[in-house]
């Protein structure tokens, strides 16, 4: 059984635009607290993995958005990962309010060393994470 | 001949985080740039569209980075359109700094009223931005 | 005795600047997370506040950086008032990383209506937050 | 005779919030453009002082908020000094659109190397910085 791990936010006043919702940017934020949070509740803080020199910088992003988040609107974003390889990892991301999907998107990532050169995720790390990892098809 | 849009943008202290090259939300702030510059250009200003009633709301964006821009660089966002339909559009965007393409992307809009009901484009607006408008094909 | 709301903040990547710490404008961002949780603690979120008719808007702001707060560190903010006029209010906050105070400051609110008039603080609200109220030399 | 440096800024749909004018932080991204337009303009881009060594984090800034700020406006924000010494330096800043001014506000910076101690401005900064220093009397 595929592990989801949930984040919890709630929109800040300056991620709104005059509009009135959230900027369509802030998703990329949530994701991001998201992710880490992931990271974490696998065992390894995303922290520590930098300081350990493995980084996981972003090397394509997509969101679709359907509907508009509010301000103090308390959100879930789930996330489990869709592809777990030994030097690159791409995080799914649905984000709710209540029994809405507000939104869905998912981050690629490259493991680079300090110098940005490529390496493999550590074997702790993808062994820890490989919990979350789900197929299209189990994920409808 | 497809008409490009270029927007001139210099990475902001604040754009950078701790891995020392931009965020990669910031694109999605140039991009936002560098489509009003094309609206603008076309004659059609988003803040004059907005306050007539159509708005241009994100429904879904797509980002790859390939290398990292650093603080104070430079950067050219050429933009162009992909799709000009009566109710949405889709915009692109190639973000070079000289000779290298650091990344490149689109966003998809629909048009929609003040009450966020879907509308049609208005049309002096169309016909302005068709010059702008590539198919895959020709922009290699 | 005076009450104080405390806020907790984890610092996000995205706030983060090529110094390696929080970008100085951060603080702007949690101050606002700390008010709204002042408010909502006294039984009047800010968000109701606007849609009844008072808005605060930030007439004047000023922050004192001690540290630098780290990616991923957990901070608390600590939020007080200052003044309290029917017209005008003055939030302080600290900013603290277990016993190290990082930074601190304050921030002074106009309360204007939907037309941008000023406009007296309802006088529940008025009630409710005078408890958060504290003097300079309570406050040492 | 005090020379003031003149930064140009539109503002961006991002940097508005639900209130429909530029979030109160948007001021000291501006400020910062503007500070560091200041110092290329003396010859000193703030890229290089960094590359060699010679950071100025802020440590204490102040922003006062008259009119609000709207979307696609163009902006002045002129800048001067106000306290130029051989480790500390106060920018002071003018936000104007036309005759109106918005907003004005100062931020403090230390010179520090980086391993995050205090050292001296470098001569030649100082040097070419000392003509946009103002003192208070003349600022009317």
């Amino acid at each position: 059984m595929t592990k989801v791990s949930t984040a919890h936010i709630q929109v800040r006043y300056a991620e709104t635009d005059k509009m009135g919702v959230a900027h369509h940017a802030s998703y990329l934020l949530w994701f991001e607290l998201a992710r880490t949070g992931l990271l974490r509740e696998a065992g390894h803080a995303y922290r520590e993995m930098e300081s350990g020199g493995a980084l996981l910088p972003v090397v394509e992003y997509n969101c679709r958005l359907y509907r508009g988040a509010e301000y103090d609107d308390s959100l879930r974003v789930e996330t489990r990962l869709v592809e777990v390889r030994s030097r690159a990892l791409t995080f799914e991301y649905k984000v709710r309010r209540g029994d809405e999907l507000l939104a869905e998107g998912w981050t690629r990532h490259l493991c680079v060393d300090d110098d940005n050169r490529t390496r493999r995720v550590p074997d702790a790390v993808l062994r820890a994470i490989s919990a979350y990892k789900t197929t299209p098809e189990a994920d409808a």
